[in-house]
Order: structure tokens, then sequence, then C-alpha cells
């Protein structure tokens, strides 16, 4: 018996018994412990799609995630049953050009938890290649292990944006991404971590996060409070965000676009970004992060159980998907499958 | 006595004398050769202004020279009179952080020949800072040491975009600047430079130049004709181009932007540059370009003089703005201000 | 029956009948048509070793293959039976750090052609997996096939130092590697390629294929014949070579060592290197450079060809080899296993 | 009356009156509070040279500085009298190609305090170019403004070597270049710093400072210790270290060498840089970091003071200088010039 948490629709989930699945080749089978909520399973569960990714058959939600190896399948030998992992959720095909550049983030073929039609991690049992589970330390908890997803996407953004030893560094949107992208810029040496966003809760949270100040755009943006900027940040996907943030940023220095913008096409001012040679990219999900995520959660330099507000059991998976739609002071929660 | 073309206002250009001017601490003072002339100086005698650089007052044109030093200022030792030699039109303060950062051509107190209020090089003699001249041997020509300016200009669009050896290129805009851009990635090592322009004779230009293969928009553009590029450069300016050229864009790939843009904002893919982690950016002028223009010149890697077309007079000046506004198979004229 | 060229000891080539092999999981079974004789052949030919590498038990020779697909193993889906094939002769893990990372070539437990106990390429048949099979155009003959391996080595040290367009290049050696280091150098538009070596038909050849000047060490090395180079190759592996390469460095220039140095330890100008930040690094074989390879064989721009000098049969292997190691003036010999 | 340390030959220290300096153009004239004594003050004065650095002349000490702002040369505008200010010693022409390129610390004609014939700033009164003098915030005192300096030689080294969050770094060498990489290593994110050094008092100096971990070389190296290193920084100028250091380097990794190697010719294991193709460089002085520095001192992310051990007066600078020598579990030692 593997119970998940399965979307059948708009607003439509269901917590029902699923076949345990059997691990392939040099796949390992695991027992799902946490997994956290992010913004893509609310969106998939409040509207049945992302974009083109639309969810059309029932699919299980749930890609941030940690557990203990239940079984090994043939040719896997990388971990012992009982070890505990943090699942990179994202499985690709390793031999295209992507793959082979070292950028397989962008693979064409890549199998990624909870994106239509994969199913997630949101269940009792999931399998992956063990090339893709992490062993975590005895001093990372569970739930630790489930943010090492999140935390990924904030280590990927600042390689992209080289945030280096004394960089200002500014931020758009202080939601769960913007909270680990200011902690990550700071743990990258950033004298300064601006961050913007209209609800006062989240800049609140942002600051206790390490953002050493922050602001209402409201009241001004990131032009005017982090002027001269070596790096912005959007994790707010508004367009309006993204042109405050890019007027912020120095001549020759770099515009990281993390959240994802509603339409396939924006208003950026671009002339300024010609006129200061200014560097602008996006990121989508992330690459070789893993081994660093769990050194630095061994090492004890980042809290990441701090990024957790509340915590359900697998039952209660509706109501962690709308306390994180609904309540802007909840950074994170997690669902926690299964208990040691 | 100076002569010299001077814009009064639109369309209001003057050939007249000029005082000689007085070479400064470590300044020559240059006998101008030839002048190339450029889009800028087109713009401006037809609309007095380009964006917020507006000609107040009577202005020289020109920023594309070459010469023969004939005077030496205070403390200038690196030439002689009778030296040859290219000027690189625009002179930074070489102190601030964007000097000292090697970005010298996003210094906000660089003095350029022919923006507003500078004057230009369209004159008989000009002073330059003696580090801002360079020596050109026996086998460049006047004219060809006045090509080293647009050369630059690919030289650092491409150096910005690492365009390697066996790279595909996509290039929207067959006007000077694209073809010199092509020019360049193919001596880069670029196995395919495909080039968009809507005018037959320029696309017919650019291939003459070493573009691979060109394509009419209307029938198609560079998404299709040269799909998974490495680098795509914009040499139009267009929203639309610039549209095509980002879908032409592998993952990972870079879009340069050199076109000025007419708006402050525009409409950009920006869904897909997220999606693909492309890197977008423009160029501002250039830096560091001159000594391995000249060495490329020096080397007879380029045919500098294929790109001029048309040779005039100064008192010519009018004439060659018209022409080479006017008629699309003209890629280059230049003003042989005097002769050896 | 499958004809092979194997090493049984030092200077023990026997070309004998062994097992056509049978393609396994996504690989193509390739009759193979060129294969180029490297130095590396030589060695394990005259030495029965390279280093570590022993070659314990008969193993067939060869690593630069071009060939004809004749079979398709389960799961290939790549090809077609008929396809004309260069083979990337190294073929790893996929999985590892480095793989993952875009730096396969490496990864410790890749598969390479004629590298104890992995048998080469010089036998009528041989199997690889899919994706390191690349299809030739009609334009590419089979010798030029076997030639993009070499190009691949150039190709791999030009792109680790940034050859930049109007580059002063420095290479030691006018072996076969520093021959088509100079050459893609030069295709990566440098204005200077000097080439050093003591024999002056290697020169000659060297000059032949692009270097813009040659030198003879015993009249002076490369720190006076390319003072301030952008770029130094080592192509010769040889210590003194290297010291004279390094001082020919510009501040802040790159060494890049791909000859192999014969003992585990050199004395290089290590105060050097630091009063000037110098970069050095080595290359060990290349990564990704097929596709690219094969781009520009098909555009015409290399003429790979031009590389071979002596052409045998598989039976005369032994004489292919001994040419190889005794002729100064052939830079590639091709031993060509069969015709179309 | 200029009271100043001025060395006159080897162990010949005296302090003794010389002018008061004038303000040049766009010089600023500054009353020095501390000045930290560097280990090549100490070699000048053991030894009265630095290889090719020759003590001819009698030289003042000292280039760790910082002072408040007491005169204005003509045309200098960016301070006002009273500022408090940290000194970058070096002042380069900021005209030739390694200025041009943001490599200004390769200038060849740099004026560097305290380098032979240049006077450093062991006395009461300096000038410098304002643009050279960096305010300092109220929150940073006069000794943690002299400590910018090593402060930058670590941001330099640290920003080379491309530290990342997450990463695993080596250090050979915990005298205080070696305790400030640690701590900019950590800065920079580091989860491990792993730090060599015979001597035990310097390693528990470097633990405190930040090193996760130290190793006594007699007892096992780096290579042991830290294997896999995504950096190896050597801070001690001794072959056997470099050699270790280099061994401990995954592939594709960087090695750094810091400390000046006493040779001009160093023994390194350069077969294992080709084979991993591991990047070796060195650093020399540093460029562009005191603005960050001073970000971070403003910032309060590093605690300068904590570097300094033991605080003299001008007059007893010879004590200073001893001290620095002998006492090993002195990191640092401050002269206090003046004070507020």
């Amino acid at each position: 018996m593997n119970k998940a948490a399965v979307l059948y629709g708009e607003r439509d989930l269901r917590v029902e018994d699923r076949q345990v699945p059997v691990p392939q080749h040099r796949e390992v089978l695991v027992e799902v412990r946490s997994v956290g909520i992010c913004g893509s399973d609310v969106h998939y569960y409040e509207h049945g799609r992302i974009g083109d990714f639309v969810v059309r058959a029932p699919m299980v939600l749930g890609h941030e995630a940690s557990g203990v190896v239940a079984g090994l399948g043939p040719g896997a030998s990388k971990h012992r049953v009982g070890d505990r992992v943090a699942l990179e959720p994202g499985v690709p095909c390793l031999a295209c050009l992507e793959c082979r550049t070292g950028h397989y983030n962008l693979c064409r073929d890549v199998s990624f938890f909870a994106t239509p039609p994969v199913d997630g991690a949101l269940a009792q049992y999931v399998t992956i290649h063990e090339d893709f589970a992490f062993t975590l330390p005895g001093s990372v908890s569970a739930d630790a292990g489930a943010m090492l997803e999140p935390l990924s996407v904030g280590l990927w953004a600042c390689e992209k944006a080289r945030v280096s030893v004394g960089a200002r560094v500014a931020v758009a949107g202080a939601g769960p991404i913007g909270a680990v992208v200011g902690l990550v810029a700071r743990m990258a040496g950033a004298a300064e971590v601006v961050v913007s966003d209209p609800v006062a809760a989240r800049r609140e949270r942002a600051a206790s996060l390490g953002a050493t100040s922050t602001v209402d755009p409201a009241e001004g943006g990131l032009a005017t409070a982090c002027a001269e900027a070596d790096v912005f940040f959007d994790c707010s996907g508004h367009p309006g965000a993204i042109d405050d943030g890019i007027h912020a940023v120095r001549p020759h220095g770099v515009a990281v676009l993390i959240g994802m913008c509603p339409e396939p096409r924006s208003l950026i001012p671009l002339a300024r970004v010609q006129a200061r040679e200014i560097w602008v990219t996006g990121t989508f999900r992330y690459a070789n992060t893993y081994p660093r995520a769990v050194a630095l959660a061994a090492s004890g330099r980042v809290d990441l159980e701090s990024l957790v507000d509340r915590r359900f059991s697998l039952e209660e998976t509706e109501k962690a998907l709308n306390c994180s739609s609904a309540d802007p002071s909840v950074l994170k929660a997690v669902v926690q499958v299964s208990k040691p």
C-alpha cells in the first residue's frame, strides 16, 4: 500500500492508495519522510496547470522531498537500505548536449517530480535513480532535507549571478524563493541584501533570514533603495518589479529572473540594459547543486529548519496547500509523510 | 585654419573654418585623413538628436577616423610627428570604478567624438590623448584605419558573446554593423553565420562579406533559418527582429543586442529567456579593442577596404550623409578629409 | 571475421582475426574506414606503456577513427545502417560529478579506445555508443573524419585558452598536435601564431598550416619571438620549452600545457606565474568538441585532408607506426582499414 | 614635522623627522592613524631586500594604513578635511593596457608604499591620490581600516578562485595571509576550510578565525585531510606545501599561489595538473577590492579587529617588526602612529 496525495483537477486533491513502485535499473525505493509545499504545487492545485504544463491525468504532487532508502533496484550500489536521503527531483537523460555540457537542468527529456505527466513525491514510497538520492548526515533533519530543494534554487541563482564577497544585492519578492535567495546571497558574502515586497509580514521574514534591509515597493523601489546593485534577483514574476530591479543594477551588473513571468513576452527596459551592458538571464531549476547543498546543511552554515513555519500530515495535504496560498506569513509548509 | 563639417541643426550642415586645436597634456595633434560615416552621424544630421543626446550647439560630426600626427602636446611621448594613426574616439576618465575594472566604455565622464557637446573628427585637425591614437603599419590604408572603429564594434560584440570556433551565429540586420559583426564572427571561427535583412542588396552584401547564408524576414526568420544558434546578434534595433532572434538561440546561448532600441522599454520573449536560461545583454561602444583591431588589419586577416563603397571630400560631407541614408546598397561611405 | 592490428608487447604488433563485436544497448556496429596514427599509438608500440597505462594483454591500437554504420544494437535509434560516421573515442559514464558538470573528459570510468585494457579502432569492426558516433556529411572524406580527433584536441585547447580574435599565440612543438593547435588558433582569429620547433621540416609544415612565423629554439625562443603573447600552448612536453613559453606570456595571459610531461613533477617558472598572475593549466583529451568539429569540416573552413601525409592499409599498420616515429616530415599517417 | 620609521639597511631602522609632503594634483594629505606590520616589512627590515626589490636608499616602511584627511591638493574633491580613510597602497598609471583592462595590480608603473624606492606609510603624514583613499564609516576603527589591506589580499585570491557557496577549500599556511584567506573563504560560503601549518599556535588561531579544521603537515597533509578540494590556496611559499595542496585539488579545480616562492623556478606536480586539468595561478597584490572591503567592514560581516594581537607606537616600530618575526602567536601587529 502506498498512500499518496493525488491531484485530479482544479482543487480536487485526493489522498488515496497506489501501488508501491518497483525500483528499476540503478534506482532506489525511498520511504518518503518530508515534502515541502512549493508555489508550483499550489498553482497546479488551484489552476490544474502551469502554462503549457497541464494536468491531464491524476498526478501526485510534491517535489521537495527527503526520505529513507527502503529497497534497491538491480545495479544500485551507492546506498544501503536505511540510508537517510534527500531527493533531487529531476532526473535528466544525461546523454543530450545540454546534459553533456553541464546544463542538465535544460535537458528536454528530464523526468521531474510533479510535472505532468510525472508523479511527484507526496506519497509513502517513490523510486529514483540512485545518483539523484543524496545521503543526509545525522545532523540534518528530514524537514531540512526537503528544504535542500529550495536551497538549490537559491544556490543556482547565486552561482549564475556570481555573487561575490562584499556585493550589493537587490531582491524583488520575499516569498519562499526570495527569502532563500537572500539567504544564499548572504552566505555568498553579500554585504548588502535589500529585499522588496508589498507584504509587511514577508518583509519581516526576509529580514529575519538575513536581508540587511527591506523596502515596500509602494514607498519607493529597489532602484532607489539599492542603487548600483551588483546583482538583481527577481523572485516575483511581476514585470513592474523586474523593471524596478533592472534600474537598480550597476553598469556591467547582472539581473537573474527566477520568478516565472505569466506571459510569454514582457516589457523590459532594454535601452537601459544596452546602455549599461547589463547581463539578463533566467533560471530554470538547477544543476549540480545538491552536493553543495548537503555540505552546507552538514556544516551547520545554514539553518534550513528556520524556513519551515507549518507542518502537516499526508492526509492534511490540502490544508498545507491552502495555507501556503492564503497566509503570507507562512513561508514554507511541510508535509511530514512519515516519521522515524 | 581648420576646415570642419559642423552640424548646426536638423539637416543644417556647414563646412566652415575653425581654430586649429592646441594639444594639451599628453595629447597629440592629428591631421585627419579618413572619416567613416556612421549611422549615428546620419541620425544627428536628420534629427538633431539621438535619444537624450541633443545637439544644442553647433557640433562637428564624425568619429571613425584616421590621420597623421602633426604635433605633440606637453608630455606626449608615444608618437612622433608623421606617424600614421587610427583614433579611438572615446577618451574615458580612467579613474572611476568602470574604468578601473576594465569597462571604460561605461565611464560616465567619457569624452567621445561627435557626441554632444563634444566635437567630432570631420575636421582637418583634431587633438586626442596619445594613448587613444594607435600607430598604423604601412600596409593599412587611411580608409582602412577609419574602419577600425566599426571593426571594434564587431570585436566587442563577439567578445561579449564568446563566439567560439565552430559556432552557429544568427545576425539580424545587414547594415554596416551587421556586416561587420558577421565578418568578425567568421574570423572568430563561426561555422555558420546566418544574416536576416528585408533588403536584398544588403543580404547580398552580407553574403559577400562572409555570411554563410541570408534570409528575408518576410519569408521566415532566424528562428527557422538558424535554429539552436549559439549566439544571436541584433544589429537592427527592431523589437520584431529581436524577438525572432531570441527564439533562434539554443539553451544557455547568448543574445547580444547592438542595435539601439528606439524606445526605453521593449517587449521581449522573457519566458523563453527563462526556460532556456539564455543570456541577454547589449553593447555600448567597446573597450580595449583597438590593439587587436590594428593587429588584425596588419596581419591581413581582414580586408577593411572592402567595407567602403563610396568616397567623398570634406566639402561633400552632406552628400556622404545623404547617400548613407538613402542608398541601401551603400554599406559605408568615407570622407577623405585629406590625402598624403 | 574482424581483422585487427593487435599490440602484444613492445614492437610486437600482429594483424589477426578477432570476433566481430556485438553492439549492446544503444550501441552501433561500425565498419571502420580510416584510422589516424597518434603519438600515443607509437608510444605504446615502442614502449608497451605510457606512464601508468601498461599494455598487459594484447590490445588493438588506434583511436582516431571514422567508418560506416553496419548494425544497430537494441535501443539505438540515432543512426541508420550505411551512415558515415566519425567516432569520438572515449565514452564516459555520464553520471559522475565530472560528467554532470560538463567535464566528462575527466570521468574516471571512461572507456577510451586503445587505452589499456580497452581495445582500439584499428579493426574492421568496432562498436560504440550511438551518442559518440557523429554523422559525416558527404563532403567530408573518411580520412578527414578520422582527423576530427586531433582537431578536437586543438579545439579543446583553444577553448580553454579562450583564444580571441586578434590574439597573439605562441606554440611550442610542431608535431601533429602543435600543427593542429596552430590551425585552430588561426581559425579562432589569432592575428599571430608563432611556432617553435627544433626540426626545420616541422617548422615548414606548421607554416604551411597557418603559423604566421616559426622559430628554431636554438636560435632564440618564444620569449623573444613572441613576447607578450596572450596564450602559450605547449605541444612538446619538454620542460625547457614550457619554461620558454611561460616567459612569453603577457600579464594575466594563459599557458595551456597539452604535451604530456614525462615526469610527475617539472620545474616551472612559478615566480613569473605569480608576478604576472598567469593562468596555467593542462588538457586531458576533450569534451563536447565533436559537434563543432563536424560543423567546421562540413562548412569547409578547415581542410583536414591537408594534415595527412601518408596512407597505409591495415596490414601495413606497423609501417604506419614506424614512419610516424622516424620521419619528422610526416605529420600524420592514416591507416585506411577499408574503402567504400 | 613628520616623524617616520625609516629603514636605512638590514636591521637599521630609525624613527626620524622628515618633511611633511605636499599633496599634488588630485592628492590628499593624510594624517596616519594605524599601520599594520606585514611580512614584507619584516623581510625588508631583516634582509634589506625582497628578491629584486632592494632598499638602496633610506625608505619609510609600512603599507597597511588608515588615517584622517588633513589637506587637499589642487583638484582633489572627493574628500573633506577630517574624513577618516583607509589607504589603498598602490597607485597605478591607469593608462597602460593592464590598467585599462581591469588588472591595474599588474601595472608596471605602479607606485606602491614601501616598495623601493617609494616611501611607505609609517609616518605621521603621507599623500595619496584621492581615488585611492576610501572613506571609513564611524563603525570601523582605525586599526580595522588598516586591516582592509590584508583583507584585500584575501578578497582578491578568493575572487580569482571563484570560491562558491558550499565549496571545500584547502589552505597551506596559517600566518596572517592564510588566516585572512580562510576568513574570506568562509565569508564566500565555503562549507569546509582546512588549514595546514606546522605551528600549533597558528593552527589554533586559524581555527578561531573560521577554519573548519586544521592539520599538521607532519601528520598528513591537505591531500588526505581535504581531498577533492574545489580550491587550494598556498599562503606558505613552500614548494612542499604547494605540492601537497595541488594533490588535494579535484579535477577542474583551482590552485591559487599567494605565498611568494623563494626561487624563480619551483618543482610542481605538472602531470597531475594536466591529468586533472587543474588551473594554477598566483596573485600579485589586488585590484578593485577596497570598495568591497569597506562595505564588508561597514556591514559588520567581518571583525577585522580580531586579527590584531599587538599594538605599538611609532617609536616602537622596531619592536613591532621583531615581535611579528619572532612570535608565531602574533598574527598581526599594528603601529598606532597617532590617536584621535
